[in-house]
């Protein structure tokens, strides 16, 4: 039996486990800040790939980034009646800018309370639409396409590493256009910007759709998302795209003169990624040994680890791995240049190894003495670790012939997580369940996946009833599947005749 | 007379004359939120292009980045009594974590009081210090060099665009090291990073030196800065390292096991540089046309502008225009590929091309319907914008010339504007005042520059005289520069025996 490098398995205990490849990948931590995490090097490094990647598609489709206020005066929310309604439960205030010590101990200063308490951002809607009133005057003003790379603040009663912070990083995108047509295209557009990112550089393969009214982002007449199948079977929504129409344009008066000279409203979209995608990219590659990072995404492809041995042969034995680091760095793999690192921490080489096995860099090359005689080099690909006989693959190649195969095996591991994730995905959508009893049996079971049925697409109280029946069976509606095959029969919850196809599941 | 794009011109009013090139550049604005500005797209594209690049030194210097909550619980604060003083007076204060309905009107709910109030961070020692001290046990864990790139807030009664806001973009570095002798190090090495990044990438040349005691950062044992001359003579400081010593592994139990075994604090440093690097480049090179940013740091370097005549004409000029583009594209400059824009909004070339003028793109290329039909573009540098006849000095060139050329010519452009600057320093910093009447003078005039003045370095309530003295000339202590001549004489302040030479000069 294969002694594996975390001490919980994903079977055992998928919760303990993803916690455990936190800590043990070197991801996050608690900060001792309620609900806030610390997000250590090698999980910030995974963000700022993803940061990298995601902002060079931002850019490509026409946007610029700009910054906008930490701070929303209270008032900008009292404009929109629907998005308070969506946030106020969970917003930090500030009342105060001036501490003073009382009794030894330091408290808000009186004398300094703020007259319009400010409110931590948990999105920009409201003062960016506030700056598009000002920045769009004319139908040539339009459309304006912005986003934020920015920490955003939701005061969550429950707190889960990545999934669900107090505070987050994310990005936001908020565009202004002259026609509806117009808003919902580029609404549709950066979906499928998400959805190709995350299929592509995370390797996760996603269902993009509409939401359901009940899951709407507060104050969109339409949500979409991109919905990711981790490991245990549940979804996570892993980015959001809204088609504003003009609530926020009537509520922060976004108004420009069209080419006939009269006024009109603007339509607005917004849509974000946020830090939760790693929360995702964990349950979806993880695996009993840890993280396993697909390469686009990785801040080290390949780090080599030399076997040092504290005497006269290490310096050669550098020399040999500088010589390997110097060659993987002339060559470009997933479009961009290789990405390796040498290891020479004070550690033993063996703790480096499963170090780096934990954190999930997708190629651990050690050197020893004997690898050097031979001019080989010891490989270790983090998506094959184990032989047949659940010995580590550790395979000893010419230090020559790897650097030649090292983009190609780079790219293989990209496809390989994602072919992996893809078949997961396409084996645990059941699209057999025709009435309410086989739903609710559905997901009876252990890792029960998802399952796309036919709805009637009820509105407002009766779609409350029906979300209520799902949510005793702790279940919610993803999406509308785009490119879903049409609905036929009656609706499972409504009896009523179906209008189209709706994904159930739990959901993170 | 040249009429100029600005409506200010630096000579009539300095102060007026930054707003207006902040504006008309498109750089910022105000945002409604007190102290808070907007960052808009060209500033955004600045600051990203700053990160980028100083980013680069940051990680090649051995650093890595990792991210620590933006709030900071007033406990951490209440452990290290000087930083606190430094910074209770202009803390923003978080107290509520929900909003409620009352009147009609949004408020903190007192249900959703905090039980202890959570500061939003003007700066992350203390944050950072419960980290490490988590992370080091022993002498292995060393060094700790990490840093962040976030938000910070201080609640500023007075604010200046760039300069001085509530809500700043910075970076701030933070390590740990075994020994006094290797913080020391790296403190005095992350300077040289600073000194050698403004020079180079901001082509602001500045002086490098240790602040006088009382201009230390609240808790550092020793504190440097750079400090760069803005176009009034006045001072900007444009980042700072400190050397913290043993304060805050002390306030935050940062211990860690030596190799024999006994218990050591640690010896910590940090240093940041922010947004107001933005304020010191329009300062340095902003002239009366707008900004000229710097072709390291500008978003697009070289702008083309199609003179389009909504005719059939203008589908062959934009296929000429994009040729152009791609020929740019696969240039190299200054050690990166070459970022052209080709501008295509509708708007009128002439108003385009002031845009850019005033945005101050390096170079600006238009092209109309005679230079296609000669082969030709229309060059406009900004360094140079004007011939010596007072108009502006557009030169008609084969564009196969201009794009063989472009490369060099932002080479040229990068490097005039760094010895321009230079020059100004250099002509500015006055070296002989021995005596304070004589410095009294030597700022009685406009435009006065720096004066580096003999002095016997003064401690505690002696300093804190000489600060008063300067305080009521509206002056300060800049820094000591490294590498100044040794001191002679008598010190101007105290008229006992110099050690040292120091800067005075007015400050942003």
């Amino acid at each position: 039996m294969i002694k594996h490098a975390l001490s919980v398995t994903r079977e055992q205990d998928f919760a303990a486990w993803y916690q455990s490849v936190i800590a043990e990948a070197d991801l996050a931590e608690e900060s001792g800040v309620r609900g806030c995490m610390v997000i250590r090097p090698w999980g910030y490094g995974i963000w700022e790939r993803i940061q990298r990647l995601l902002d060079d598609r931002i850019k490509a489709t026409g946007h610029e980034n700009c910054y906008f206020p930490l701070f929303i005066p209270l008032s900008y929310f009292e404009k929109e009646a629907e998005h308070v309604d969506g946030f106020a439960k969970e917003m930090a205030v500030v009342t105060h800018h001036r501490l003073i010590q009382k009794d030894g101990r330091l408290v808000p200063d009186p004398e300094a309370k703020l007259e319009e308490p400010l409110v931590v951002r948990p999105t920009s809607e409201t003062v960016i639409g506030a700056a598009f009133s000002r920045w769009v005057q004319s139908w040539r003003d339009l459309p304006v396409l912005i986003n934020q790379w920015a920490n955003v603040v939701r005061w969550e009663m429950r707190t889960r590493m990545f999934l669900r912070t107090t505070e987050f990083l994310w990005q936001e995108g908020h565009t202004a256009h002259a026609s509806e047509a117009e808003a919902r295209e580029e609404t549709l557009k950066m979906l499928e910007v998400y959805r190709e990112f995350a299929e592509t550089c995370l390797a996760m393969p996603v269902v993009a759709g509409e939401k359901p009214e009940n899951e709407r982002f507060p104050g969109a007449v339409a949500t979409y998302s991109i919905e990711a199948m981790m490991q245990d079977g549940k979804a996570l929504q892993a980015g959001t795209s809204h088609f504003l129409g003009t609530t926020f344009s009537s509520a922060q008066d976004i108004k420009f003169q069209n080419a006939n000279g009269e006024l009109e409203l603007a339509q607005t979209t917004s849509w974000g990624v946020s830090t939760r995608m790693i929360g995702g990219v964990i349950m979806v590659h993880g695996d009993d040994d840890g993280l396993r990072v697909p390469p686009r995404i990785a801040p080290w492809q390949i780090v080599i680890v030399p076997m040092l041995r504290d005497n006269d042969e290490d310096a050669a034995l550098i020399d040999y791995c500088k010589a390997l680091q110097a060659d993987l760095a002339k060559l470009s793999a997933l479009g961009e240049p290789v990405r390796a690192l040498l290891d020479l921490k004070p550690a033993k080489a063996a703790t480096k190894r499963w170090g780096w096995v934990k954190k999930g860099a997708p190629i651990v090359v050690e050197v020893g003495g004997r690898d050097m005689a031979g001019g080989n080099v010891s490989v270790i690909r983090r998506d094959r670790l184990y032989r047949e006989d659940g010995k580590l693959d550790s395979a000893v190649v010419a230090k020559g012939d790897f650097a030649g195969g090292a983009a190609a095996m780079l790219e293989e591991i990209q496809a390989a997580l994602h072919d992996q994730a893809r078949a997961r995905l396409d084996a645990n959508i059941r699209r057999d369940v025709m009435d309410f009893a086989a739903l609710e049996a559905a997901f009876a079971g252990e890792k029960p996946g998802w399952v796309e049925v036919n709805w009637s697409k009820p509105a407002a109280a009766d779609l409350d009833k029906v979300a209520e029946r799902l949510k005793a069976l702790k279940l919610t509606f993803r999406n509308v599947p785009e490119g879903a095959a049409p609905a036929e029969g009656a609706c499972i919850f409504t009896g009523a005749p179906a209008v189209e196809r709706i994904l159930v599941a739990r959901a993170y």
